[in-house]
């Protein structure tokens, strides 16, 4: 008689965002003529860049026997896009990272979920509270417990290391869900933390790419020493609107280390190479070319160009909500607005679906300290986020 | 301080096919004229059908903004691609699979790898000896031993259910390494066994493209019963030139259970629609027009001629090496031919790679009843699968 993993019965049944899906279809449904406008889920809605896109068109035509056919390629990624990885995201920024320390993959979401999988079973775990779900979820599955570290009002959205005794902390700056951004000196304190506890730093650099605010690091390698406590992951989805594309990666420093049960040092990097290798096949051919071309100067013009107009759809709503008497966080160097509603955040999130027919996400549903607030994404046209703005001015 | 998953210790640092990669650089570093043909991994070398090619363009072109943008598809894989599937590979062969009953992913290597995830530690696994090494280094890698069944000239390289007492079995066909086929009545009998014991087949069907004796089964799910007891892998890799693009998929019947500790059933597809809902962001929307583009009447014509020509390869690859003594397996029905070389596997791959400059892979590398065998693959141009056969011709 085959046993299931029991741990997966002590997570939740149904994602977040599903619950949200199954909201919005209902009310849809009961009003069939209502235009729903979504600043809900974070996905993109702007066309890739046209240098993305004459890339991919030229790698597709490869496949098709005009250039050289690319067949299986290496697991970590090929090198004409991990060198421009390591180039243009850090060496040109001052920051010591090379392109063998870059695992591409097909996204940041299987990274941040698979890279547990290189832990002992007792590691200690440590969360924001609101926290992006994947990170609590792929440790419960596995059957691990955490502790919680509550990011609000009282700190700015960004806990401090003190009293922290996990092995694991997951950071995620600029932040999803509140959109709050971490200096430089509350990220060298956690890697003083890591470094003097020998543990590690999961840091999700996901948003990065929205950060416009001189000073504010774009990377956990800008700290001293993250080299030996930090792994960083990087995503091209809303970097460059690469949702549905599906391309990220990893940095594993070379000299990263964790600990054998007898205390001897074991080579992280080794360790997630391998699993990369025996359980996963590289992502696309064409996605990689996709990506590759976002660091051409066109590339990088254009995908800048795209993430301003979400910056300013951002500003749009942050000040709307400030006017309207509301304290918000995020919508600065970040695409989520993170509003606290003075009361229940699904209440608000259904007064804002069923009275303005907008979408947004309940802060609740991402832990219990987002109880309270709800998020706002930037990502839709400007004429929907002005019309979302104005139905929403008109209900509250 | 942070301890590691020491069951990452317990699997061989380097992969098969690393170890080839090693041992041909060498001999093309020690000799820099030599040609080598390389008849190792199993990886495509024909470009991809013009439908498929068509697809794909299109599908840039709507990420430009010039038909409907997709963002975030869902996770299971979009219905367009999932219907067809149903439809083709299943319904219109007399096999009752619907939609709802596919998982699409970005291959068939992460899906035969993260399967595992949904048992309990302590399930009996078994595969076969040789084994595609995905298989065991996904279980060793969370500390799970495993049983082998001997595939070997005595069984018709189709081991039987008789005494195996697995909670979970991978069974393989057309088989790799062996290029074996498994006949109905063989998959029947490890049907019965396993609802007779409650125990989960998993079926590998990656190569099922390549059968065309009729009367062979293509999916497990022509057995009778096999829906309460069986989940399958497809792949597009070898069915459609896929290896650079990543799509495959996985059928995870509706009635299938497994079991709580308590003996209370538990639905898989709903564990599988989790994990993969949880850790997995969907497959590329350009991969899942492709694939949607081999179902139309044109990709179907073209990928069976690229098959027919890598079958042919096959044949000639069989014939010669019977003509020069020695017993083979496979090469019909199966892109691989599974020699008996009278000696070592390793030795005559040098052999081989030294004298012929040829590449092929030990069969000792795929278990200990690999020892003595070499896998070739019918992957390559006609006129490098013809000069290879002349070369070893020479050297034998």
């Amino acid at each position: 008689m085959l046993h299931v993993n029991e741990n997966y019965s002590k997570i939740k049944p149904t994602y977040l965002f599903a619950e949200i899906a199954h909201r919005v279809s209902a009310h849809q449904a009961a009003n069939p003529e209502a235009k729903i406008i979504r600043l809900g889920i974070g996905d993109v809605t702007e066309p890739l860049a046209p240098a993305v896109i004459e890339a991919m068109h030229k790698a597709v035509d490869d496949e098709a026997g005009k250039g050289a056919f690319y067949g299986y390629g290496p697991e970590q990624g090929y090198a004409f896009l991990r060198e421009k990885i390591a180039k243009v995201d850090f060496q040109d920024r001052g920051i010591d990272i090379s392109a063998d320390e870059i695992l591409v993959s097909d996204g940041a979401k299987c990274d941040c979920g698979n890279i547990q999988e290189l832990f002992a079973q007792d590691v200690k775990i440590a969360v924001g509270d609101p926290v992006y779900p994947v990170y609590v979820d792929t440790n419960v599955m596995t059957g691990r417990g955490y502790s919680l570290l509550t990011c609000d009002a009282a700190n700015g959205f960004v806990p401090g290391p003190e009293g922290c005794d996990a092995d694991v902390v997951y950071l995620c700056y600029p932040n999803n869900p509140t959109g709050a951004v971490a200096t430089l000196e509350q990220l060298q304190a956690w890697v003083d933390w890591a470094n003097a506890k020998k543990s590690l730093i999961l840091f999700d650099a996901a948003y990065e790419a929205f950060i416009r605010t001189p000073g504010i690091p774009h990377s956990i390698f800008e700290c001293r020493g993250a080299k030996t406590c930090a792994i960083e992951f990087r995503s091209y989805s809303k970097t460059a609107g690469f949702t549905g594309i599906r391309c990220g990666y990893t940095v594993v420093p070379k000299e990263l280390v964790a600990y054998a049960a007898d205390g001897s040092e074991v080579n992280l990097k080794a360790m997630w190479t391998r699993r990369q290798t025996t359980k996963f096949n590289g992502a696309s051919y064409i996605t990689q070319r996709g990506a590759e071309a976002i660091y051409s100067p066109e590339g990088q013009a254009q995908t800048k160009a795209t993430i301003d107009f979400y910056l300013e759809n951002a500003r749009l709503v942050r000040e709307a909500l400030s006017k309207l008497g509301y304290t918000v966080t995020g919508g600065v160097d970040s695409p989520y607005i993170w509003v606290d509603v003075k009361g229940d955040s699904w209440d608000f999130f259904d007064k804002l679906l069923k009275e303005a027919n907008v979408v947004t996400t309940p802060g609740a549903g991402f832990g219990k300290a987002g109880e309270g607030y709800i998020r706002i994404s930037a990502f839709n046209s400007r004429e929907n986020v002005l019309e979302a703005i104005e139905r929403i001015g008109k209900v509250l």
